[in-house]
């Protein structure tokens, strides 16, 4: 053990710094496999004091560090580069007391998605984000990564759930916002500027978040479409005709072939259709007669099936919500998540598996996604060598569309190459005078976000 | 007229470069009166192409530039400090069609409110945002202001609309992200770190929001309740029991003497109350039974009186509107904007006039605003001489509750003393190079913001 190690074992104890390959295996693979890469070591303080004293030492010692949470980001942005020292969040599982009069709450940065809807249900109240990786993300990967979801369609992405946060700098000092004010004009925004920093610009070791109403009322609806024209004029009426709605997720019937054989379900129609939509609405009281009449009214619909028990929607959900398992289940795909103005969405869909073909002939696109912000997920299984060709492929496609190479997840590693085909060189400049500005010695998850 | 008059002059033509002091004037004195400055020139360039040309002219010339929307702005960060450029906004005011299927507008930043309000109703859409100012106030000051006004209740600040932004560098670069995604996480989000930046950071050309859907049914109740305390309770009770929630007012019985003796008003009740608040209910359908039955249930409840109908609900909002015009027209008060934990509202507002008495004995506080996120104005008329001790007593009052020295306003040149009271020294150091990555020179608003 060199120095840097000893320091670091004084600050958190013994049991918290893993050297030994084994101990530190875990952390060093994403949870797509396709991302890994050795940690100098793994280290795990407890909380806020110990952070800081841990970011201070690396600073002291030059040692860069790369920022884990609950490992399940997809780009490849919380496992090391190669050498990096790895902080783990994980120990920051300290929640606070629910604030009932203004609706938030404060948690810990290793407090995960799943615990945070627990500890706020019981008081009617509900987070505003919700993903399938609930079990295992943390809050604060969720604000590094400006997480979205199934739920943005009715309440934004995680920034729009953030009224404050904790966050240690890159040279160890701790900067506090945490008194939950909705509206506090005090200066540059600090907890914004760090929701979607992925870990490049501080280290978050606590978040405040508001909180939404809990409903009890869901209604769920997964129908068959007529193509992606016809399931944006369903999300337009369902817009219009349901005030409670909250989910809106495509998919397509290469999709429900993967999710069926993955997850044993039945057939949910007589036959094949071109497109595939779970609609949600979410209130106080059961909203199937207005489901039923917007699906009614919508002629882009062919075939629908609705449920509002808890077995049923749970039923139907898992169509969608199975999506990133059973690829998972079925090889390590190139995975990318983009997103173009609604307009241009079908241009997208049909465009994308000859993009694919052109450069991988036996690659199968799966793609799913959130209909509301024109989002997909484009997952190719069986890319053989060419991954590299069907990510430049896929997001060249995207960008000729003016769309978004990252919708969701964020740049990473996996991403960082084609940045430029989003965002212009001037605003690339401008990101890294924002990093320079606060981690000059650029520490702090290096090869992330910015090359 | 100098080297750079002459070049100014080049760019947006002999009409728009404004020199002579009596041209100048109108744009040199803030709404409140209390902040005013002599500006070297005003320049009005016609589009974002003359604003690049025209900060790079003043760039090359090391010559500061103070920018100006409606000059609606209440804290004096849109007036010249004494010497620098005044860069009006007011001719940009074009406006790009309504896009329906995102419910999103791109618009100038010269565009007022207003004129944006009148854009997007025929298309049963709706600005998220709506203040008293609406006639004059730009959307491109809102941004630079992050304003936030009677609607953040339901909608959320000027911040939650902004889906892009166009903006020129201090060195007269231009960033653009229009493109309008709703979920785009490609780096920093630029557009987040200029709401609120207060023409800092850079100069805001275009601004792209998403519109939300027009109510055409509203109901409003003027109530009176039997305190602050009372006032939270209805706060809750209005928040559980109607979901169409639009805003919920607060004020105070000398407000409602000022207002009523301006506008020549009936009062509204047979006694005076201890405390008074407009809630209002918007949505697709009448809501007086909902009102009603939650005034009914609500034990702080003294009085009410209810409307929906487009007379009687303009009549109960003017009690609340005209405050800020009725305070202006009794004299040029202290203006602080100020909010804190809804807990602590009872205590400030229970605390101010022994604060403000301390320091002005014959000072008059007039107490009212946006009750749902414990944001009040507090002006103080005839303090004489003691504006600035009056300033300090409330502003630490308010600290001491753990609350914001500027809730919705900005820090301007009016609080830029005061933010240390609100922020942390380390926050404040952050601020500061980022100010420093983004305008090395220190070009735009010098003394705004940060001192
Ligand atoms: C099955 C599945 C479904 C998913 N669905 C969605 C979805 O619908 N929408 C969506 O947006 N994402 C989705 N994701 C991606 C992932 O869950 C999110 O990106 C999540 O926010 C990551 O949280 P984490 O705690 O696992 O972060 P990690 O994976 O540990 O880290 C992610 C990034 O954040 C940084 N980071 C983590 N914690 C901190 C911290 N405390 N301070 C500073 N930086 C930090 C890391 O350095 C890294 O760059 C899904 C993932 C899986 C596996
Ligand atoms: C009667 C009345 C009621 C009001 N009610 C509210 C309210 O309820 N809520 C609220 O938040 N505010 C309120 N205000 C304050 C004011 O309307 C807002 O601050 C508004 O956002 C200012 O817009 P403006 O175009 O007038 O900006 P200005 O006053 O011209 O400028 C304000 C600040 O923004 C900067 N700025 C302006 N335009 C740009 C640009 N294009 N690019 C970069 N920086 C720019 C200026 O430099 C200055 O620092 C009220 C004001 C009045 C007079």
């Amino acid at each position: 053990m060199n120095e840097l190690e000893k320091h670091l074992t004084e600050i958190v104890g013994d049991a918290h710094v893993l050297v030994d390959a084994d101990l530190r295996a875990q952390y060093e693979t994403d949870w797509t496999r396709r991302f890994t890469g050795e940690a100098r070591c793994v280290v795990r303080p407890a909380d806020t004091a110990q952070v800081a004293a841990v970011v201070r030492a690396c600073a002291e010692a030059g040692a860069p560090i790369v920022v884990q949470g609950g490992n399940t980001g997809l780009v490849g942005g919380g496992v090391p580069g190669g050498g990096e020292v790895l902080l783990s969040l994980s120990r920051l599982t300290a929640i606070e007391d629910v604030d009932p009069l203004e609706a938030q709450v404060t948690a810990g940065a290793g407090v995960t998605l799943e615990k945070l809807q627990q500890h706020a249900r019981p008081h009617g109240l509900d987070v505003g984000v919700d993903l399938a990786a609930r079990s295992a993300a943390t809050v604060g990967g969720l604000v590094a990564t400006n997480a979205g979801g199934i739920r943005v369609v009715r309440y934004g992405s995680m920034r729009e759930q953030l009224t404050g946060v904790e966050a240690v700098l890159a040279d160890g000092t701790v900067v506090s916002r945490l008194s939950g004010l909705t509206k506090d004009n005090t200066g540059y925004d600090l907890t914004q500027l760090l929701a979607g920093s992925e870990g490049t610009l501080a280290v978050i070791t606590r978040v405040r978040l508001r909180l939404v109403p809990l409903l009890p009322a869901r209604t769920v609806a997964l129908v068959a479409v007529d193509g992606v024209e016809g399931a944006l004029a369903l999300l337009t009426a369902a817009r219009a005709g349901l005030p409670g709605l909250s989910a809106a997720e495509l998919f397509l019937p290469a999709g429900l072939e993967l999710v069926r054989a993955y997850g044993r379900l039945p057939d949910p129609f007589d036959a094949p259709h071109p497109a595939y939509l779970v609609l949600e609405s979410a209130g106080r009281a059961d909203a199937t007669d207005e489901v039923l009449e917007v699906l009614g009214e919508c002629e882009a619909v062919l075939d629908a099936t609705v449920a509002s028990d808890v077995t049923g929607v749970a039923r139907l959900w898992a169509y969608r919500e199975t999506h990133t398992e059973a690829i998972s289940a079925a090889g390590v795909p190139v995975k990318l998540d983009v997103s173009v103005p609604l307009r241009e969405l079908p241009a997208l869909v049909a465009a994308l598996p000859d993009t694919v073909a052109a450069v991988a002939p036996a690659a199968r696109p799966i793609v799913f996604g959130h209909l509301g912000e024109g989002n997909l997920h484009v997952n190719v299984l069986d890319a053989g060598d060419a991954a590299e060709q069907v990510t430049d492929a896929v997001l060249r496609l995207v960008a000729s569309l003016r769309g978004s190479i990252s919708s969701e997840h964020g740049v990473g590693r996996a991403k960082a190459e084609w940045l430029g085909l989003s965002r212009s060189a001037a605003e690339i400049d401008v990101m890294r005078r924002v990093k320079a500005a606060l981690d000059p010695a650029g520490l702090l998850n290096p090869g992330v976000l910015l090359r």
